[in-house]
């Protein structure tokens, strides 16, 4: 079912409407009705007769026909009734703005889960309970205690913070700032931020989604569906609880479960959704996708009145990477002919203090026709001629025709609203200071790339999978989680990684005879389903060179260990063939993320991963690029790359690597961790190794 | 001479007043007369009799009296001619707001020398050329055209851009921020911003300095000064150019050039002065130091009427490092008791979104007096009954008692207005956003940090400087800028440096006698002036370990380098001890920047500086205490200090080391650039052996 009725209801029920000023269930009627809402409106309480001039009908029964939204406003407790009373009468759509369910405890969470039992009964979808209600100003339609109807734009706004949306409406009201619509999600028990970023996804007059969470229900399904979308509008979230007092601030606050931070940014990041660090950071990259064109490219000019300011703006593009445009000759040229000479006509452009619009007009107009610019930053001072309301009107105007994104930072106050005004009408952006006019074109010009990247393809290897499946059925059966060496690198083998050769030993004579076999020198490993930490009991020895060492090595590890680890069930040694290559130690693992499931970490082995924790994520299953990614996401990437003529690794080798271990947790959901460590990787075209590998499963 | 008479003149001249409206000379006086100025008015201008019905003078002696400051708006070629005229009437204090003088070129340039040259002479102090005035709101003095007058307060602003300050002006003025002095500095040609950080250091009215700046005109010395007042007041900088871009633009603004990046950051960081990245950042900071106490430790509360606010407020704290304040049970207690049961009694606090005032003003007094609480930050979203004014007279009472930094963050608009009038006229900062408020907060927090800094104790190691002397003194008669190894190494010597023995080779036997003497393996050097980089060349051979190989390598350098070098002058070869240490190698470095002087550098050696750049500055001279924060400064500290069990290397060699290096080059300003790599660095209580040393001179 569509939630477009939600937005453009015929017909509006308030279940709890009440002629009690500062009442909810009066505020809203209120709100509607000075919304302007053009629909009919149905309020219902049994107690009243009318409210301010409106008809009140005692249920939802008796109004004859069938609302497209219901409100409901009354005590937790009757909720579950209304639904029924919804169900009875085909009503589909509700927003329940009652508080009194989860977020109270036990007994609100049971309330909760039956209203969501009746809802799903009947096909009734709903918002809420415990929120602030929805709007969509370019439907005339305030069903909210939020505030008062903002102006339509192209702004759709998710809330999970009911007081938070009231404060950005009386922030945007003050603006001028245009929604397509927003909604205070409150529990989400029924309709989560997924359902509202598809809903949002489809609306013609939302050019933007924007939102606040403090959790995401469904990790795979969210990522799925906002890749989607995201190819065709800009998806902006602010996430908190990021931190572990953020985090421990939201439990208790809505008893939402914070995910990991590392896997919402790989999961944001696979889904080209753009990460904001707080509202107004939101609210400035927000009304930029809204009202102006993306950039073809990185490349900005600057346009001012004043060096200062030039020059700030210079510094924040440079510093964001992004590239500071060289004009073009023909350009300077042009600008030359017409501005004062002591105009800087390279790029920050000045037209000087005592520019008129005029001036403006003429330089933005030739700047922005430059092939060499991808986009343009205005900066106006108020400086004693400076005609703000002017200036803007020609840049609105101009802007328009060149299809390239314009920002303006006019800095001031009283001597710029004028200006300021117009250009909000106008729908050029306005920044507080030229940092946050370069951070937009940033982001911007970021999903660009996002936008343009290559299509996701996932490779699959042809591997053995019979082989892990019994090798983790056994293992479960037995209720074993942890895999040992042996058989870990039996599951990778599967999977196609070289291991190194080796068996195992229960004797120091079998023991000797097995190094014999493969040649000197090895490595001896203590084998025990229960020992996962073998060097912490001493029961890892390597360089082993001769017969007597390997012997002497076997009985130590025999002595020591079981003093060590008394209730260890220890199998035997294994001996194996020492990796000896010149080559470089990686690390490939993963972690199954509670919300998003497996997360890949690639990261350098040794000292670099544990000191710099040097380490890359991203959420499985890989394609060939995310894998390569990966690597160039780490600082040491020049290292593996090669530098200063020494030899690179076999970067190939890690991406496919990475893709068989994506492939293996992705075919396989009982693994919760694991890695391969280290992986010694040489140059191009040698074999590489997993020389020790850890596997631990989880029952499904 | 102080310069207090520019901010407390008894009496103005302005000459070049005129009666024609949007002149500058006309607006000078209008804002004069308009911002209530006591003391006399002295207009010039000899075509006028009056103007607004003041009496207009023909020049400065008809006035009769010494005017205690004067205005100078007339054309650049007639003020030389005005400054004479000062000289004559014993004028001292003058701001010249007149543009045409360097920033337009050569012409320019010299009549800006000759002012300067009139003004030592007769002992003038000017502000200018090319600026917009000065302000002092306590003294209702607006000697400027850059806006109305704001409202006396604890902040002095120095800006460099004449339009940047008009615009702060304009907003500070838009939301009451007060001032104790304004001053564009222009081209500063007489007094820069070091005069005025010294000025207002001594100004009681000054709590904050604050200032943009594109350039630093006496690096050494702004170092010097600016830590002296940074112990009593804070000074906050938003330094422009920083970037390739910036500094660009910066240069063909004002023709100012732009200093390293890492040079300035190393000076600020010496000299306490807190870096801005946006004038918005730079106020949000200074509003906080000009009227809240600093806060005593690094521990925050937050209160909060909403959620999703307070989880915001938590990460941020998190994220900047910050301590999320642990309030103690006997808190927790007291707030359970009258605070309604849903409330969250846990650092966020939560008095939920029914909070009035008082139930405000009960938990801010409680969570302030914690002495877990350092200081507080209060949250307002505007709910349905939220008192925004009461709210915030309540906690302005407060926090008025209670000695910790309260910053307060209503968020949204019209709704809370009356709250965010009531909190500026009680100096409670406002933040737009949570984030602005925890990065304020940390701001303040890293400045109390600075000033309880141990005393600045350099020490000073015995040397043979006359060995360096000599050395130095004889290369740079020679003309010779680059010193050999040898000599190189004969310098780090005389400072104390242990360097690996050795001596010079002429011939392949005598290279194999040297070898024999120190015992093999060695390692073989070219020796010529004329090769800075051996390697490139060939002309490294290390661990050759018999007479044959010594002698193979010594032939082979002197039939190969010719033919790649033929130019160069090759005195031999030297012979040296391999230097076998299991230690770490680091570099000990130091870049002489134009504007601040000798640049330390510390780094780890090999690829960790070349692909991480893993490196460090700081200002030369170093203590005891700078040079140990350099080392933590880098990624790489820990493996120096030991990781996992293995031991660390003697730290405390590298930081004599580096405060070594930093006597030698304070001692000798003809050394440039230097390094020390690889200084190979053992275990504690092991001699770290310096194994190269390339040092290069500049005339002086």
């Amino acid at each position: 079912m569509s939630l477009q009725t939600f937005f453009n209801p015929k017909s509006v029920a308030i279940i709890g409407a009440s002629r009690q000023k500062g009442k909810v269930g009066y505020e809203i009627l209120v709100n509607l009705v000075a919304g302007g809402y053009p629909g009919k409106i149905y309020p219902i309480n049994p107690k009243a007769d009318e409210i301010d001039g409106l008809k009140v009908y005692p249920d939802l029964v008796s109004i004859g026909e069938t609302p497209d939204l219901v409100i409901v406003i009354i005590p937790a407790q009757l909720v579950a009734g209304v639904l029924e009373e919804c169900a009875k009468v085909k009503a589909k759509s509700v927003v329940i703005i009652t508080a009194g369910f989860k977020e109270v405890g036990p007994e609100g969470k049971k309330l909760e889960e039956e209203i969501v039992r009746i809802a799903r009964r009947a096909g009734i979808r709903f918002v809420g309970p415990n929120c602030l209600g929805l709007i969509s100003p370019s439907h005339k339609l305030n069903a909210s205690f939020g505030g008062d109807l903002p102006v339509p734009g192209g702004i759709a706004y998710i809330s999970q913070s009911g007081a938070l949306l009231a404060a950005i409406l009386d922030t945007a009201n003050a603006n001028g700032i245009g929604f397509s619509s927003l909604v205070s999600i409150g529990n989400k028990a029924d309709i989560d931020e997924l359902d509202l970023i598809e809903a949002f996804g489809a609306q013609r007059e939302t050019k933007v989604i924007a939102g606040y969470l403090e959790n995401i229900k469904d990790g795979n399904a969210f990522v799925r569906e906002a890749e989607q979308i995201s190819n065709k509008k800009p998806i902006l979230l602010m996430k908190s609880g990021g931190t572990e007092a953020g985090a421990k601030a939201a439990s208790s606050h809505t008893g939402s479960l914070a995910g990991g931070e590392v896997a919402y940014e790989s999961a944001f990041s696979r889904a080209g959704v753009i990460r904001c660090d707080s509202i107004k950071e939101q609210f400035d990259f927000a009304q930029a996708f809204a009202n102006q064109p993306l950039p073809k490219g990185p490349k900005v000019a600057v346009i001012t009145n004043a060096g200062g300011p030039g020059i700030m703006a210079a510094d924040a593009i440079e510093q964001k990477g992004l590239t500071f445009a060289k004009l073009s000759e023909e350009t300077k040229k042009k600008l030359a002919e017409k501005l004062p000479a002591a105009a800087n006509v390279h790029n920050p452009v000045d037209v000087l203090g005592d520019a008129l619009a005029d001036r403006y007009e003429f330089a933005i107009d030739i700047v922005l026709d430059d092939p060499n610019v991808d986009s343009a930053i205005v900066l106006l001072t108020p400086q004693a001629m400076t005609q703000s309301k002017e200036t803007a009107e020609a840049l609105v105007k101009i802007a328009k025709k060149k299809g390239k994104p314009v920002l303006a930072c006019f800095l001031g106050a009283a001597k710029v609203e004028p200006g300021i005004e117009v250009l909000r009408k106008g729908g050029i952006p306005q920044y507080d200071c030229p940092e946050s006019a370069v951070a937009t074109l940033y982001v911007m010009s970021e999903y660009v790339r996002w936008r343009g990247r290559p299509k996701r393809v996932v490779r699959l290897f042809s591997v053995n999978r019979r082989r892990v499946e019994s090798i983790v059925e056994r293992h479960l059966r037995q209720g074993l989680l942890d895999i040992g060496e042996a058989e870990a690198k039996d599951i990778i083998e599967a999977y196609g990684f070289a291991t190194p050769r080796g068996s195992i030993a229960t004797t120091a004579d079998q023991a000797a005879n097995i190094a014999q076999q493969l040649g000197y020198p090895v490595v001896l490993k203590i084998w025990s389903p229960d020992i996962l930490h073998k060097s912490d009991v001493g029961g890892v020895k390597v360089g082993l060179r001769s017969e007597q060492e390997v012997k002497d090595a076997f009985d130590l590890m025999m002595y020591r260990i079981p003093k060590k680890k008394p209730d260890a069930h220890i199998l035997g040694v294994l001996v194996q063939e020492m990796v000896r290559t010149s080559g470089k130690e990686v690390i490939i693992g993963m972690h199954r993320d509670p919300h998003f499931g497996p997360l890949m970490m690639f990261g350098m082995g040794g000292i670099l991963v544990e000191v710099l924790k040097d380490v890359s994520f991203y959420l499985a299953p890989l394609t060939a690029e995310e894998a390569k990614q990966m690597l160039v996401n780490t600082k040491t990437y020049h290292i593996l790359k090669g530098v200063r003529g020494q030899e690179g690794v076999d970067l190939e080798a890690i991406a496919e690597g990475l893709q068989r271990v994506s492939q293996l947790v992705t075919e396989f959901p009982e693994i919760k961790e694991m890695d391969i460590n280290p992986y010694v990787v040489g140059a191009p075209g040698t074999t590489s190794i997993a020389v020790d590998a850890r596997i631990s499963l989880e029952k499904k």
